[in-house]
């Protein structure tokens, strides 16, 4: 390639390889947008799809009804307006919830396969619900069967990292009066040792309690006093104010905390109890978290179920699998094993004390915010790391994948462009380009709790079982009682 | 020019007239970059000072003082940190303020030249503090210099928009331990017909009258048991999230609020009150306005009276007049005709019903924040117009006419670049860029109220002048008894 022959699109790719005087004046913007630039380059590149998926995509592709069965599937998925609505303890709210119960994040799993934070959160639950005195006794309970492990996500909720719900534990209620759904999640326990993380020490369990007594009653008060609460319009306004929704919730939750301050304030109870909980709120940043995830899902569930569609409703991990739910596949879970994230850890921490990937938090991922709107939180890379031009290459690839750009929900950096939303996973197995998912690292002992918080690659392995799945259906819909394949 | 003699930049420079396949891709991000690179291309072009001045450069550029002094008035405007201490009634609190004397906004000004909103804010005034029972007889008390009128910056004040401040309203007030410096602002009315823009209904008396019996005593409860709030450092959370401090303080004011809401809340006073300042505070995104701006005041006197140093240390307009002062003259105002603002006008109005700038929130700008600090909140493009590459390249040239970036406020987008700070009068009048200034815009008749956003640019005249001065104040110290020319 000579010179005479540069287009204005290579001379950027060209520049890609870094002139220092552009860096040294501190252009990092510049930069970023070199770098943006060429990741989109790079990506208008033909490139095969993985192999082993020609037949099923080529299936797909000949199925007529997956471009409308997307298009219902996304436009349920970005037409959702889940509200907050209700605070109620899970054996109330839950529906086939037994008192020995507990739900966990991602796809089934048994205790045997759990991992160190899944089994510490459990152990915890046992604790705090009085099944056991001691955490060797809670081990023993679990080893004998005598607790059912169930996913969150059958039974219409979601939990971050372990995600563990035991019967007692307060539920936030969101719904969505769009679609009728409704979906749920337990209230945020705030930093350092916590349950969600693997922590089950004294001050763990006292705190559940907390939540229990005295934050759920206060918050359930308040919602009812203030009425439903539009979570979306407060995730368009936090994506304006530098949070992501996934690991960074710092906007989100101060605008939650202003909306509801002032029902809070007049509801009927003691004012170190009031005081307590805006204390308890100020100091977790992440508090918003535990409601944008179940909006998140009720959103996501809104676009189950529909046939021919090649839509990601769910993925979600269980710190040791990793796993996909297709809007044209019913229930049936892909799964694959979960990557160790990296990224930033801890004072003392490395990659060699993260557990694998855990936690149904990137049910925000699979509605088109977290990873994906990661350009409209530079600030993150400072929390997962890198560089601020990786945030904004990160959302632009996004746009590779799905189906559909939401104008509820805007980028400013990108001139408002509407976050990357409804992930196609043909087009993840065509394109090679995985979902970008950013998280909190657990430590793989239980007990130990947080200990980073990065990124991580899901396996290519389940989107690939996946459109493997959705070719199979695709020819038996052609051909009904023929190509089941 | 052939194609082969095409260099990198510019390239980019020729992409600036934009192939509509570039921006049908959607990569506004992209787009900014390439303007904002734009605009940075053209500022390395040298261009002659604005006429007139050089002797007066020459002097400068051969004062020794200059360099130390302006190294010595940065520092103090960067490293001071001022807080939230109490509020007091401006009678109590500011110095030499007699119960005739009303503050307001800018350089001195009398009755007579005083624009609309001025005069409206100063009728207001006098019926809030019941020197007068109706509008016709405040303006003939005005008229018969029965008031006495004097800048905010001459009492260690500031006030946004028209800025009157009258004896009895309760005052912010903000500390800096660093220099012993203290500063001085009231508390912000919130939206609508407010005094400020120069509205004076029943209303407008009736809210002022709230501030004085309800909000200023809380919130004056709530620091005290709080302790003093760090407002540097919410500012530079703000600058993470969205608001660049002037036009938009919707993260900072929601950041402030969870501050200091427990407090607030155990304070000994009716429920009521308290939900009721809870609910004013979050109607607002511009309360902590009059919080920022008195910590700018504080940092920004705590550079004054540096022999020498050519930073600009006030900016502030009176509706009729734009003024500055820079530390090295000490309590002179250059001064020149203050423009009209154009941007976003709300319904019915334009640019035909806007009164010239007006306001002490210039002091953002002066401090390194505000319009200089735009591409940490591209969102205001919807606010005071414009694109998200404006917000960008405005504050990219901010670089070019000041001395330092801010390592405490830093903005994401631009790689955690600090915001350019500490004007140098003299790279105004070297460069011809003018500091950007976005600003609210007052309706021209008294008693209308906010029209409008938008920016505005300050007349070269005032800096121009400034410069003059500096050259003789050179000469002078070179040739004691000599220069002053």
């Amino acid at each position: 390639m000579t010179y005479t022959e540069v287009t204005a699109q290579e001379a950027f790719a060209g520049l890609l390889s870094g002139e220092p005087t552009i860096l040294t004046e501190g252009v990092g913007l510049f930069e970023s947008a070199l770098e943006s630039q060429g990741a989109r380059h790079e990506r208008v590149d033909w490139r095969p799809p993985v192999a082993g998926t020609e037949a099923a995509l080529a299936a797909i592709a000949a199925d007529p009804r997956t471009a409308e069965a997307n298009r219902e599937a996304v436009t349920r998925l970005t037409r959702a307006r889940p509200h907050w609505v209700d605070v109620r303890p899970a054996r109330e709210a839950l529906a086939g919830l037994g008192e020995r119960t507990f739900l966990h994040a991602g796809p089934p799993i048994d205790w045997a396969n759990a991992s160190g934070p899944l089994r510490g959160a459990l152990v915890g639950g046992m604790l705090y619900e009085g099944l056991a005195d001691a955490p060797e006794e809670a081990e023993r309970l679990a080893e004998r069967g005598e607790i059912e492990l169930s996913p969150c996500h059958h039974h219409d909720a979601v939990g971050p990292m372990a995600g563990v719900v035991t019967p007692s534990m307060p539920m936030f209620v969101l719904h969505d009066e769009v679609h009728g759904r409704t979906a749920y999640c337990t209230l945020n326990e705030g930093l350092g040792k916590v349950l969600r993380y693997g922590a089950y020490a004294p001050e763990v369990i006292e705190r559940l309690g907390w939540l229990e007594r005295v934050l759920g009653p206060a918050l359930r008060d308040t919602v009812r006093r203030h009425g439903p609460v539009d979570i979306r319009t407060l995730v368009a306004q936090a994506l304006q104010m530098g949070d992501e929704l996934h690991n960074r919730n710092r906007a989100a939750t101060s605008l939650f905390l202003r909306e509801i301050v002032a029902d809070l304030v007049e509801g009927e109870r003691p004012t170190t109890d009031t005081a307590q909980v805006l204390r308890f709120v100020n100091g977790n940043d992440h508090f918003f978290l535990n409601l944008v995830m179940p909006a998140c899902k009720a959103a996501a569930d809104a676009a189950r179920d529909i046939g021919g569609s090649t839509m990601i409703v769910a993925m979600a991990r269980n710190g040791t699998e990793f796993g996909i739910r297709i809007a044209g596949t019913g229930d049936r879970w892909f799964t694959g094993p979960a990557d160790v994230p990296d990224g930033l850890f801890l004072g003392g921490y490395s990659i060699e004390d993260a557990n694998p990937d855990i936690g149904d938090s990137t049910i925000t991922e699979t509605a088109g915010i977290g990873g994906f709107a990661m350009a409209a939180a530079p600030a993150i890379v400072r929390f997962v790391g890198g560089e601020v031009g990786d945030a904004l290459r990160h959302t632009s690839r996004m746009y590779e994948i799905t189906l559909a750009e939401n104008d509820a929900y805007q980028i400013p950096i990108l001139a408002f462009r509407g976050t990357p939303t409804g992930i196609d996973v043909t087009r993840v197995v065509r394109t090679g380009i995985l979902p970008v998912v950013n998280t909190g690292i657990a430590g793989r002992q239980a007990g130990v709790g947080q200990v980073g918080a990065g990124l991580v690659n899901p396996p290519m392995t389940a989107f690939v079982d996946a459109v493997r799945a959705l070719g199979a259906a695709a020819r038996a819909w052609a051909q009904p009682g023929v190509g089941a394949a």
